[in-house]
């Protein structure tokens, strides 16, 4: 266990903590007393149908997801829902490497893949809150991988779901790009097989992850438009080493690689001895396929091929020049076309 | 001076070395005696004005550009023009940092600019071949970015431009991506600061190098597309660990550096104070600006906008998911597009 003072409810709260248990894990082994880090808004009315989960994405907490899309006159608005942001294991705030027990701690946490989050949450909503019925899933990047896998696993209960650039099974291409950026961290001497006393001690490997997230992260289009300067920085070397590089700086690397281990291996083809087209034939949820028009390692075409073997689901993509990391709400007419699309799928009925 | 057997006739041949004697560097000093390597195709006609000069790209030789551009039949044909093919500075056949003496070599080579390279061809063609005029310029990447090169700086030599996939000014998202390839060989603790005794020493830097390049270099669809298993490699594993580290391995990590430094720093508006309008509105040439449309670090969309500023030029996009590196004549359909947009251009009166 480490001490890092970044992930706590301090920066990311409030939330609370859930032991869920025991859990199990696909790749063998199990969590015990596994913590689920869990921010609520808004009530959960008499039906118990009213609820929406939102599951988080890489390096991301239920803090971004609270502050860039949920709020009074949004479309994931707490005054009409219970929206329940679960952290993915891993991210930092739920169990993580960094503040595992139990000999999981650090290099020694065990791996863990999307369906298992997926059955950690489930069994979170149903045993805690009593919740068997989701009005809507909606998530971004490994949380729109988490989307596709609640749909798929359990079609009767997710009503709608709206996987934002992300897709429900990786790429090679995006399982590549996710390699260089394990690279990057891994090969940093400061690593030493992930037995580093602190952040700090890699933080140039850090550094060359922020630098490769600043490449695939945005988009060409992007940087052309001067968007980085818009945003307050006033080069590239700024906007590299200030924003990108001191977003990343205090995270733990191996709760990085715990998360970037299971996005690699994203596949809801799982569920169906790998047959990806009959994964997706199960969900029963309306679907919305939401990518970003200007991503690209989770680009609209990859996303496009997934929607059409969904039954009823509509290919609803969303234009920014921010690229993949518009999901974190730099650019107003992003999130503005979410909401409206996020509307229009909550109108539907179902 | 390093042994590499890579560099030489029987692998990038057959060739010819030019002495051009001192080449004085824009970022000061200069290479005593510099070495450039020439392929010639064709015979330059009696009034000289039937040269095609052809640039060389990042970790390209002349060798490429004969295989897959020049031929009988082909655009660049040399029944009808004397093309000549010149290896850039720092490719490892013109002089480079493995090659280099003088206390020029590994480490200690000078910093080298697309500028100072064109000055070297203009020597060249203009002194050792007689030739005051050229048909055409045409590269691709970097070849590109001397294809510029030479139109702004000498707006009455050169008739007609064609760069492929690159740009008059790199752009700063190009600048960082080329900072993450210098990274991934500088970082490895067998390049001592370039003081290593074999490419092999460097071996892990250069696998990762070639990992994004993978990334970045093809494109999404081109791997969706399953292109990678139809040029003969049966997963990406075998693709990466096989064709692209297997085509970067036996490279001079020095030499990839200098040219990467180069890279990064192409811009034309050198020529006029800054201003890259004033520069490429110089250009006299009849220019067809040619992007891939799948190219994730040169896209269509920053070609178009220096195209606009060039008078008289054309906007002529070729399709190709295999992006960026369909330079390398991966697909018969891009290389189709290249010489009907190339015949085009050479029929122009100018």
């Amino acid at each position: 266990m480490t001490i890092n003072t970044y992930y706590g409810p301090e920066g990311h709260g409030p939330y609370e903590l859930y032991d869920i248990g025991t859990l199990d894990l696909e790749e063998g082994g199990a969590i015990q007393n596994c913590q689920l880090a869990v921010a609520t808004h808004g009530t959960l009315n008499a039906a118990k149908d009213n609820a929406i989960l939102v599951p988080t994405w890489y390096s991301g907490t239920s803090k971004i997801m609270e502050q860039v899309y949920i709020g009074t006159g949004r479309a994931l608005d707490p005054a009409k829902y219970f929206i329940v942001v679960v952290n993915q294991i891993g991210n930092g705030l739920s169990t993580s490497p960094h503040n595992a027990g139990d000999g999981q701690s650090g290099p020694g946490f065990p791996r863990v893949r999307i369906g298992d989050d997926v059955r950690a949450q489930h069994k979170l909503l149903t045993e805690r809150f009593g919740i068997r019925s989701l009005a809507l899933v909606v998530g971004g990047s490994m949380g729109a991988q988490q989307t596709y896998e609640w749909a798929v696993r359990y079609p009767d209960m997710v009503k709608r779901a709206a996987p934002i650039a992300g897709t429900a099974k990786n790429t090679e291409h995006d399982f590549l790009f996710t390699e260089t950026l394990v690279d990057a961290i891994t090969t940093d001497p400061g690593f030493k097989d992930g037995n580093y006393g602190s952040s700090a001690e890699v933080a140039a490997g850090l550094k060359r992850h922020a630098k490769m997230w600043t490449v695939m992260g945005w988009s060409t289009e992007f940087f052309r438009a001067g968007r980085h300067r818009a945003l307050g920085f006033d080069s590239m070397q700024a906007f590299v080493d200030n924003f990108m590089t001191g977003y990343f700086a205090p995270m733990d690397p191996n709760d990085l690689l715990a998360m970037a281990w299971k996005w690699q291996r994203g596949d809801v083809g799982r569920n169906t001895g790998g047959d990806l087209s009959a994964a997706l034939g199960r969900i029963k949820a309306k679907t919305f396929v939401m990518p970003i028009s200007h991503d690209m390692f989770f680009p609209p075409a990859d996303c496009q091929a997934e929607q059409e073997l969904i039954p009823g689901s509509e290919f609803r993509p969303v234009a920014s020049i921010d690229g993949h990391l518009a999901l974190f709400g730099t650019d107003p007419e992003f999130l503005a076309q979410v909401d409206t699309h996020l509307r229009a799928l909550l109108a539907t009925s179902v």
